[in-house]
């Protein structure tokens, strides 16, 4: 994958790499289904209104305007110009408020579909890319059993891709609230936003930082990051908070529920789904479980599924929405399974036979064949003229198609499976290619 | 279908009209791949430069701006400026050209995605809407025999969908422009332009144009409009049109080519596919074969799948890229078949079984007879609270879920049909829904 994107930040793929993101695509869809999710795409256009609705947000937004128009782009200033969305919650919340009427609660829905942020483009970091989401909202009120559900599904889903192990970290906003709240550090959402930093900077500066912005103590910057250096693969974490000797009402519902995630999930997927104290999730509007994902070894990619629980996604008059859901970074994971070669296909088309052609004149009893081969899920090509069959055989071989169709003018035919070179008698009614070969196969790498 | 969309021009569908999409999108793939198609996706946004390469177009291009940016808007004068595509076609001959080196020739492509164009919405005219093109392009040449398979693959792919019955019109701007010349009309473009409004202003108006515009005779403009005038089932176009007496070199070519594709495609669908000698494709770039497509009893409609033959869909230095392709309108096309309900899915989520819950600790066991079930390809969902087991029912029943499974203390355990009320004991590593039950169906409806 030595090929750069022309425009930087829009990737595009070659066939043979697009049948890995379809791959991911395929799985993803299939998991989410047989979770009883179902499928809704909203418009790639909201409102700027609707899009810069909760105030600061930090991602770039795209207006839009008509070329063939006079009136002014798309700003911040009007409301009403059209921009396109850079996420799938927002649009998400719009859609539940809009169709509330149509939707039977707890509504659950999976949702695909490419979002765009004008953001510098940097590893893992596109200005075009697919976003796999899954929510479910209620109208009302929401069991808590849907986080524990959520995380269960997710693990499964990200289970069946070619990608390598990946820790599911879970925390919760009311736990870390709480303890904040309980140390008397009472503007939580800015120990948060220090806490969020503590990867890219270290503890040290996180204690600076929460001593400049926040008037924290040594104290209570260093009990705020023991919190944030609880990681523990089972619910152990909880008497490790307890040990930190904090009292706090909203403490105990959150190290409640995270418990409940942690040990549904350890007992399915053990060692997967972690409990991580230093998630924070910086600027988004969680108020419960949080979730985000790295891939063990490519800790750097940064989270390829993040989540979490809003008691209010949407609200319409009186009436709250609340939710929970979780959001696959698609690019992001497919950048990285083609760009360091974790996977790729076994072939660049669908074809699994070309028919050969003797004379030009038997193109019509050659499609026959392939409609014959087609009618039984077999991909087949005719070829479109009556080369030497050499040159129609390289035709296949360029093109990874494993198998050519010689039809016979007594009626006969014979197939060649032109990697072997093994010629045989075939029937078109009954003959099937191996089933590895039916259709592209993405095979992991096992080198990586 | 009473609902309007929230913004004129971009609709949304709910869950149980998204399954219609989504099953004319899977049959249409579905086709392709069995014809060896492969799949792309190019990124939703091209340079300005880009989309208004070949001068005039009659589509109206959203340009996009940074909203957190001071730059001016995306506008004619720069080249460089970023603009939603508004088809596939342009973007597609752009990917061939960047990406020839890796591509094998002639490459055949599917590619299925949204475009926008900010025309006034109305019928069966969107402003974001969804196409499926597929295309052959060759490298330098392109054997006419692929604008014969192009017929047929749309014509297998679109009898697989619920719709009415189609017409596949068919022409050839060589047999046209040729035609025009012979009668002594040079601005063949012009000619065509004027044709094109036939079908809206009558053959009167046409020839008051033709004489207006392009200072047509009336001897002129009534072979024109006789020309056009010839519609057949199959290939007695040929001696028709020879019946008009005019000699022309292009036009022999132009006879020759459309009576091979009529002439198969006639042999294969008899009375879908139509040759008519009126169908202009108005100001695209064609230069042999057109297609346009219209529904029986919805022409008003327009064209739900068009297309045709470039001799150069693209250019790389010398070198030419001739292609061959249709577009099918999906949005076109769903909003049609949801709007007139031609047809419908037989429930609105994907789920075949709910697993009940007689009390809250049964969750992770029930959490594991849905596996089971999952395990088998039945989409099953798990109660999220232990509520009376009529409410339980009544949450399936809402959403049309067919069976409700009972897990009961003894370890045994039933399912009903809650249609039928029949319930009956079960085995979660074996049963099975019934076929038609097991994913929703998309059925006809018969009325219509």
């Amino acid at each position: 994958m030595a090929r750069t994107a022309s425009l930087s930040g829009f990737p595009e793929w070659l066939p043979q790499e697009r049948l890995v993101e379809l791959h991911v695509l395929d799985t993803l869809r299939k998991t989410f289904e047989l979770h009883g999710f179902a499928s809704i795409e909203t418009r790639a256009v909201e409102t700027v209104g609707q899009l810069l609705r909760k105030g600061e947000i930090d991602k770039e937004v795209y207006g839009l305007s008509r070329l063939q128009d006079d009136e002014d782009a798309a700003s911040k200033a009007d409301a009403n110009a059209l921009a396109l969305h850079f996420d799938l919650t927002v649009p998400f919340a719009r859609y539940v408020v809009e169709n509330a009427g149509y939707l039977a609660f707890p509504f659950r829905r999976y949702q695909i579909q490419k979002v765009w942020r004008g953001e510098r483009p940097q590893e893992g970091r596109a200005r075009e890319f697919t976003q796999a989401d899954i929510d479910v909202v209620g109208d009302g009120s929401l069991p808590f059993r849907y986080d524990v559900e959520l995380a269960l599904v997710i693990v499964e889903a990200l289970s069946a891709l070619p990608i390598p192990p990946f820790r599911l970290r879970v925390n919760n906003r009311k736990l870390a609230e709480g303890f904040y709240r309980g140390i008397g550090l009472t503007d939580t959402a800015g120990v948060l936003r220090s806490i969020d930093k503590l990867e890219k900077v270290g503890p040290e500066r996180v204690a600076e930082l929460l001593h400049e912005e926040l008037g924290a103590t040594p104290e209570q910057a260093k009990a705020a990051l023991e919190l944030a250096s609880i990681r523990t693969e089972d619910t152990s974490f909880v008497s490790r908070v307890r040990d930190l000797g904090v009292q706090d009402e909203l403490l105990e519902e959150g190290l409640d529920e995270l418990e409940q995630v942690i040990g549904a999930a350890s007992a399915v997927a053990p060692g997967t789904v972690v409990a991580d104290l230093s998630i924070a999730r910086g600027l988004d509007y969680y108020t419960g479980t949080v979730y985000e994902t790295v891939l063990v070894g490519h800790e750097h990619l940064g989270s390829i599924c993040s989540g979490g629980r809003y008691d209010s996604l949407a609200t319409k008059g009186n009436r709250k929405f609340p939710g929970v859901g979780l959001s696959v970074g698609v690019t992001r994971l497919v950048s990285r399974i083609i760009g360091a070669e974790l996977a790729a296909a076994t072939r660049s088309v669908p074809t699994a036979v070309l028919v050969a052609l003797a004379d030009d004149d038997s193109w019509p009893a050659a499609q026959q064949v392939a409609a014959q081969l087609r009618s039984r899920g077999i991909a087949t090509e005719v070829a479109a003229s009556a080369e030497k069959f050499g040159k129609q055989i390289k035709y296949a071989d360029r093109r990874g198609i494993p198998f050519v169709w010689f039809p016979h003018h007594d009626g006969s035919h014979e197939v060649k499976d032109i990697r072997s070179g093994d010629q045989v008698p075939a029937d078109p009614a009954s003959w099937a290619p191996p089933a590895e070969d039916l259709v592209p196969q993405i095979r992991p790498n096992q080198g990586r």
